[in-house]
């Protein structure tokens, strides 16, 4: 790519596409835009929109998927609650990262951790008929916030940019204090701008659930993805934070797509806190014959979504999380590559002129993992995202994520190799080159 | 088994799970029902309660997922709207089956059938304000009775036993006629009772889903399967039966589970009439921003619901597929045991002085297939489950699949071996004598 694409040839694709601003698109169509201008152009984007693993399956999962084909368990629906080996693996590699105990019957499989929060969102809107509502804690992963929309649940939000550390107590309480929470939902390292919660944090929200009864959704998808600390040791501190140290109210959702880049065979893991699974619900009780959180879980709503999931992808999990608590599998340092892929993404971003937005937890330098928000100066996100169309970059708008900062949410999952970063360099040179000539 | 449990065994089995009448459980209760007692008095239940295939998988689809899983492709989000191999064979299977012309493009695959029935009743509920109602024609799969309840949309249903042939068209005109109809909901052949729907039945309702603009749910899970036909030559008529060769406003919902014994992997397709695959609805375009139902099927309702099908198992359910329209798998003939095993437990329970409950199709009798429905005299579901769940035999109660009919829902699925019918002989023996007894 020599130069800028043309501003109206990149208009005339958005106009084609029904796309009147390019900061409000999904992560789907900036995909079909980029490949849309690929074509015409012919040349290949920088694509920073999607978070798809960059780095292959983990071996020993494939394995065990295979074996299972071959063991005569195609035929066989999976059991509702999971394959006991999945449950006890799950088990024991929530002890060995995060220290947290759960017992293997409160852990179920689903299909990705997006069929975990569809589901969740709709059995915690029916446990009390006063907790009608869903609360994110923005920014987030956009499709979270669709799936309350999607079921007609009510939601709340807020950006956290403004309420960290000590302000954060007062502004969940604003809201849980009105008595229609039913969850609060978050992901933690957060999608899209890789802050973390401090332990002082997560201690604030597991408190409050607790006071006012309100289910807490963690979404820990990037879990170990902190690689600010050491977290490879299994049973070792430091232990990946989590607000089940804080509250019995809680579900934690962990995916098998990026840790183990297992993505394609769609499974997640929903781990209840005991106390939540085995809790009696009257409202369930009355709908559906059914009173346990748990039990509805799987019998009600995962077996109305899917009748279970995948029973070979069972295997290959169990024995990623099993090898992993092992110390068999290294996962952490084979995710480190994002890291690196961060740091030298960011570095070449800021000597263009840019800036992180959400740069810091409290006092530290937020880590480089697999996702960063960047901004330039005080651009809006429709300016920016438009103009680094034009030099072949694609990614997504803040606006999406219901951050209320100018900026995009840039995934390094995609630049694996140093062609992309020698490029994406010389093309954000044309995008300073296109801002002196908009100044002159 | 050598006499009968005491009545006051499972009595107390069932107050110990929460089970006030045994005709309402549901098919995991009665399964747990049975196990309970199993162990209790160390001793193998009769178990005609659960579609289980009770059929190896086809290796023709092991082979496939695993040649996939060697291919690097478990680490990728399969296309959000199918691998393009699947959306092509199953394309050519329906037009080799069911001479049913549908492009790939309109071809999704989901997480099962359930995914599929879960998210059309969904988005057929939302598609247009003044239509929120699912009618069911009954009896039917009761999951796809709750699928409508946990989403909390409107329901309607009646037992066709009294409205077949030409009073068919009066009554769905009835419900029709009021204009809240979104979709209407049936299987066929049909669980519970292996009815099928004649062509002229299929006429009726494509006739009047056009007219009053009500998009059918066809759910054709036992495709093929009624054995009264040769339906084993691909090209070739006689066809599978489909309300798509009477009207545009449908959708086929098609699994692996049965007819390719792939149940543990959960897969199934979504074949959508072109005309309502692109149909543009402005209450989907308000509310997603998407207007088109196919596409707000694929990108909204399933990319929330689960972000796709497993990337292995769509190459396996591929080669199922396209092995059957070429002619290299007869999957018809091996589904075709299942049609034997009913005829032989058929002619068990009738000379025990059982009937066939629902037993013709207008002047035919019923086919022999994966399911049958049983009455005993004038009795009640209630008594009936009773009676035989004493004898070691679990089943179904036909209240709970939405029939006014006394009887149950027999599976012949896992009668597998001469043992099974010889039990069943003797232990419907001990039901004759309980019966004697308590006349006596």
């Amino acid at each position: 790519m020599e130069r800028p694409i043309a501003a109206s040839v990149v208009k005339d694709v958005l106009a084609k596409m029904d796309i009147s601003d390019i900061s409000q698109a999904t992560i789907r169509q900036c995909q079909a835009v980029a490949n849309k201008l690929e074509e015409i152009n012919n040349m290949r984007f920088i694509h920073l929109e999607i978070g798809v693993p960059g780095i292959l399956a983990c071996p020993v999962g494939l394995e065990a998927q295979k074996k299972a084909l071959d063991s005569n368990i195609a035929h066989e629906y999976p059991p509702m609650g999971g394959i006991p080996l999945l449950k006890q693996n799950a088990s024991k590699f929530l002890k060995a990262f995060a220290d947290v105990d759960i017992e293997p019957e409160c852990i179920v499989p689903t299909v990705g951790s997006m069929q975990s929060s569809m589901n969740l969102i709709l059995e915690c809107s029916q446990l009390n008929p006063e907790k009608d509502t869903i609360l994110y804690i923005n920014p987030g992963f956009s499709p979270n916030m669709l799936q309350a929309k999607i079921q007609g649940i009510k939601r709340e939000a807020f950006d956290i940019y403004e309420f960290r550390a000590e302000k954060l107590r007062g502004k969940l309480e604003e809201y849980m204090s009105k008595g229609n929470i039913a969850a609060v939902l978050y992901s933690n390292p957060n999608n899209p701008t890789w802050m973390c919660l401090t332990e002082d944090e997560l201690k604030t929200i597991g408190e409050l659930a607790t006071i006012y009864d309100v289910v807490v959704l963690e979404d820990l998808a990037y879990f170990c993805m902190d690689f600010r600390q050491d977290f490879s040791k299994p049973y070792e501190p430091p232990f990946q934070p989590s607000v089940a140290r804080y509250t019995d109210n809680y579900v934690i959702m962990m995916s098998s797509s990026k840790i183990f880049s297992y993505a394609g065979e769609r499974i997640g893991v929903a781990c209840f806190s005991p106390k939540l699974y085995y809790r009696e619900y009257p409202a369930l009780r009355e709908k559906y014959g059914l009173g346990r959180m748990g039990d509805n879980f799987v019998l009600t709503y995962l077996y109305a979504a899917s009748t279970g999931v995948s029973h070979s992808a069972q295997y290959a999990y169990a024995a990623l999380l099993g090898g992993a608590a092992d110390g068999k599998i290294d996962f952490i340092s084979e995710m480190a590559k994002y890291g690196q892929r961060a740091f030298r993404s960011k570095e070449i971003f800021e000597r263009h002129g840019f800036h992180i937005v959400y740069d810091k937890d409290l006092d530290r330098k937020v880590g480089d993992g697999f996702f960063y928000t960047i901004g330039y100066k005080n651009m809006s996100c429709s300016e920016l995202m438009f103009d680094l169309t034009r030099c072949g970059i694609t990614a997504i708008s803040l606006n999406s994520t219901g951050s209320a900062q100018n900026g995009i949410r840039a995934c390094v999952s995609r630049l694996s190799s140093d062609k992309h970063f020698e490029e994406m360099d010389k093309r954000l040179g044309m995008f300073e080159q296109i801002q002196k000539e908009k100044q002159a």
